[in-house]
């Protein structure tokens, strides 16, 4: 290993669906290995134990959670753990001078007093202000210097990448809703009776609708960008494992704006950002296994409405891909080093 | 057959899903039995080799489309036909004194000029003034009286009677936006490539947004139940065989008033409607089988809007089993029979 | 309830898969009505609780597993819990002078060397010898007299009504290999990580090759029927909710007997049974929801085998309304009572 | 271009799924590039208006097929059109001194009178010779060196892979029963009623049982291993998109040989090929959307037989990628350049 220029990097929580698709992403990058992974539920197992497709391809074993052994291993550290649980593991590794990518929501909200209401109340309030929201799109100078990254929810990098052109245009004066529907990884590896496959397939169902802990995430973006509306977030239940696709409806003076301009000002040099406009609406395998957005839109004036469609892949861009795209701004090396993966379709 | 009370019924079109569905509800049926079944396609061959579970249940010969026989044999003849292709059958049958059933588009639109839009001149605008629009919950009285019932499309179904109730209550005086997701049945059995289950499956899609047919008749009869707003209908299509779950976003005043009030006062007494409430929002199993509509509903303050979800299978309520349910009105027999089926969940 | 003439039944485990399909079939039955269910884990809750969509059909208390009550209140005792829990129940229940419909394992082996084999010590074993194994095509007389009816798994039905003609005909004496492929609800409801959505779209795979459990059973009804062969049986896992397709290979003579003659002889006059001979083969969907097995078959010289292949619904046909059907004999009521649906298909 | 080093490749036929899935794996190799792309049903549009992903991805014209213009620009043309029409392209490529990787039928089976029967009189028989099976696990060499080659149909991949083994080993005496299971991309982007979604999903069934064309190139390549046994081989149909399950069941001394050791002599040092011995058996997603083959065995004395599970994705493995594998023994560069992918899984 001793002539191996690529940067070492853990991954604290590498069992679930966030860690496995981080293992996904980082093992074939180039410029980066990795030499630490751990799960608490898994310990003393290799991970190819639990994935069998990565025997020969990923041995390592999984160690506890530990993210000073973490950081006495690698230069990055990413958490691909529960919220809650992760902000005393970020803690040790940034103690120990490492930089953490946190792809939990431990980071992501600025003020303690909206996080306590969602999630209770914060263990470091004092680490909030350095943490960076790791959207690229957003915040790409901030994230390059950043000790701290929050990678962004799923649902809030599906809604703001269609949203935040217009709020910064100053479109958002009016009703904002945001019509979601997820694939089933978004909720995580548990095993709970209500994503078992017999309930999920030929099924569909809204959930947590007006209640769901992502709407926060969304408003605080929304506002810093420059919206006055409070959005609504209604979440729904797909029978696909992996995607979002949000129908978002914004009345006021978008239903006339010319939003092509918008959005090709705001995401024009965008890598990652396809923009659509009025063609064939963006669809889940468009992005499916990428680190893609898609975006398009229409425009009726018969009811006041813009309509603006987003689809991203929920493991990928809206989070184990998007974090290494964070790591890569961090490692100074190009933006979309490892990320050009086509989609998986059919 | 001579002491044979049950009334005998033709299905015109017996081999697309609509048709097929037909078959389904009614051939279990205590008071009727079908005498005539009838399919251009697949003319010659039996039922059963069309849809082998039917052998030994039903192995009636397919012959070709004609209304005439079809009227010489059945005192209610049901339509299962591409829109366009209903009128001339309809017209054969009621000359010959038959009362019809219609579950194409070609009678739902009362103006011809808005017919025209969507499908095409009229070829038949005369009947256009005495056929009822096939919706129970709203036409019951002229449903039995009708010679000519046009069976709503499926996802007016699924919006209608998660919003008439508001619209009548004064409600609908802001924007109206219907988010609906169906299945793939409602886009019929033709050979597609976009239907291809590798296209569907782990996919999802907005399509025709802002610009679908059935949007017509949504406007059609929210205006006639008293709604002021124009709605804005956008469907995607799931990846499920069947259903359709209904988000709709209505605000102004609906945002805050009594909608529990609204919606028993509405579909208090009605045997297919499930209220909700605020308790778990419907889901597509709660209704897959059946010909039931699951009506749930969310008020939110902070942005303005009541939210409003509805679920029904697209084929059953949607279409094959409300056509039964109106011929049950026609034939003066209690509602319910033959259609208190209980979901298929899992 | 004094002039209600149906008979009292109680559900004993009425909210898992089997559960909740044993109230989905015996719930609109004309002849008994549901008095009792019960659930450990969800006491206290109503059955609509659990499953929405049975509110105002369903609107029963869930009281903890206790047969004493079941048996107070019912003359029929269904048993919806899992192996090893039955014994007790149907002790006290048959104790009580009730006859005891069981849907678990606990009696389907005669002999309690191969139980312990696969489940453990038998508790009860005294009452092995009178349980009847509940398949009405093999045990019709049996059943009707039947204190005890253990139903079969659903693996074993599908098997066994595609190659007990065989066996009684002399013909499986070569290798007789059953590759099965498996809904998930065979698994039941219980949170398990390997039944999640995301881990079962788009994936299939064997899982206990040669080492299920209920291989014991086919060879114990298959010897019975005069097999002299030992069966190999490979079940594996679909991305379905529900169905058990079976395609069994038979080496020897089978290979160029008269299938059709013998498979006439042995089904011809069941009610649910339907022979395809050399037609389209069975499919999922032919029996989905349904009573019914599809049986077809092929032979190859040229290998030398006869192939037969089943399809049944696991919950229905193989599991719940085959107790159903068990229960019509136990009555003395048409055996097809309250069981003729068809498939929902699609 | 002039500098680029990248050799130019062809493909004819860019728009089915074999073609898009060629695409999807030249795309981004490191050592060609993709010249020439055509579509008879879509030419004069833009590959990005047949797969919308692939704006600014892939952006070239679709001309109708040609092989002369594929060859006046393209080192290497892959043929991804329907058997039949392959012959007279392959003969015009070869003629302008192309080398030819062709994933249709028309030059898989040596013996014109076995392609007769299955496909219709074969239309360059002299080509038949030359033409290498394009296995490279099985004839690596001759690949290199070969003008011409005939990728396996993706069911003989799956078979194949676990089974030469034991035929070299002298292991395939008794009978061999090849039951395997595939996504529904194997039959093509057609519009076909039976591959819509709705007949598909929630559906299994088997079709062409010891009558589909793929068990013609099976028979060929195991009797050249040394097989004495006609293989049975039944094929069926999942409700996935990719990937094929070969569960084989091999009689005779096969069920007490040293499987491992067949295995390990025959595969273990190929890289695309993973065997899992008695462990954890493949499953699809092991293999899904990559170049691997995954096999497990077992071995069952009661019924003498040994049970071989092969898992690959039948667009990759089973056709596409294995085609580029075949490129990469044509160039002369490491043989698994581009196609190192982990699955997408979940």
């Amino acid at each position: 290993m001793g002539a191996d220029a690529r940067v070492p990097v853990a991954v604290v929580g590498a069992t679930g669906y966030v860690g496995a698709e981080l293992l996904r992403w980082l093992v074939p990058h180039p410029n980066v290995r990795v030499v630490f992974t751990s799960s608490d539920q898994h310990q003393g197992k290799s991970v190819a134990d639990v994935y069998p497709f990565l025997r020969g391809i990923v041995d390592s074993t999984l160690v506890p959670h530990d993210a000073t052994a973490a950081a006495s291993k690698a230069e990055i550290v990413f958490l691909g753990v529960p919220h809650g649980t992760a902000v005393p593991l970020a803690e040790a590794a940034l103690t120990a001078g490492r930089r953490v990518i946190d792809a939990s929501a431990d980071f992501r909200l600025k003020d303690p007093a909206v996080y306590a209401r969602w999630y209770g109340t914060h263990a470091a309030p004092h680490l909030l202000p350095e943490a960076v929201y790791g959207l690229p799109e957003l915040y790409r100078e901030a994230i390059r210097r950043a000790r701290l990254i929050a990678v962004p929810g799923c649902y809030p990098t599906g809604a703001l990448l269609g949203l935040v052109p217009l709020a910064r245009a100053g479109l958002l004066t009016g009703s904002v809703i945001i019509d979601a529907k997820s694939g089933t990884t978004g909720a995580g590896r548990g095993a709970k009776v209500e994503q078992l496959f017999a309930e999920v397939t030929e099924n569909f169902r809204p959930y947590a609708i007006d209640a769901h802990r992502h709407g926060a995430q969304m408003e605080q973006e929304l506002r810093a960008a420059g919206a006055e509306a409070t959005p609504l977030f209604v979440p729904h239940l797909l029978p696909v494992s992996r995607g979002i696709l949000s129908t978002m409806y914004v009345s006021g003076e978008a239903a006339e704006a010319d939003l092509a301009a918008v959005f090709e000002k705001a995401w024009g040099a965008e890598p990652f950002v396809s923009l659509r406009g009025d063609g064939p609406p963006p669809e889940l395998r468009d992005v499916r296994g990428t680190n893609r957005c898609a975006i398009g839109w229409r425009q009726s004036r018969a009811s006041g409405q813009a309509i603006v469609v987003t689809a991203i892949d929920n493991l990928a861009k809206g989070t184990s891909s998007q974090a290494v795209q964070c790591m890569n701004l961090v490692l100074g090396i190009p933006e979309t080093t490892g990320l050009l993966a086509l989609p998986l379709a059919p």
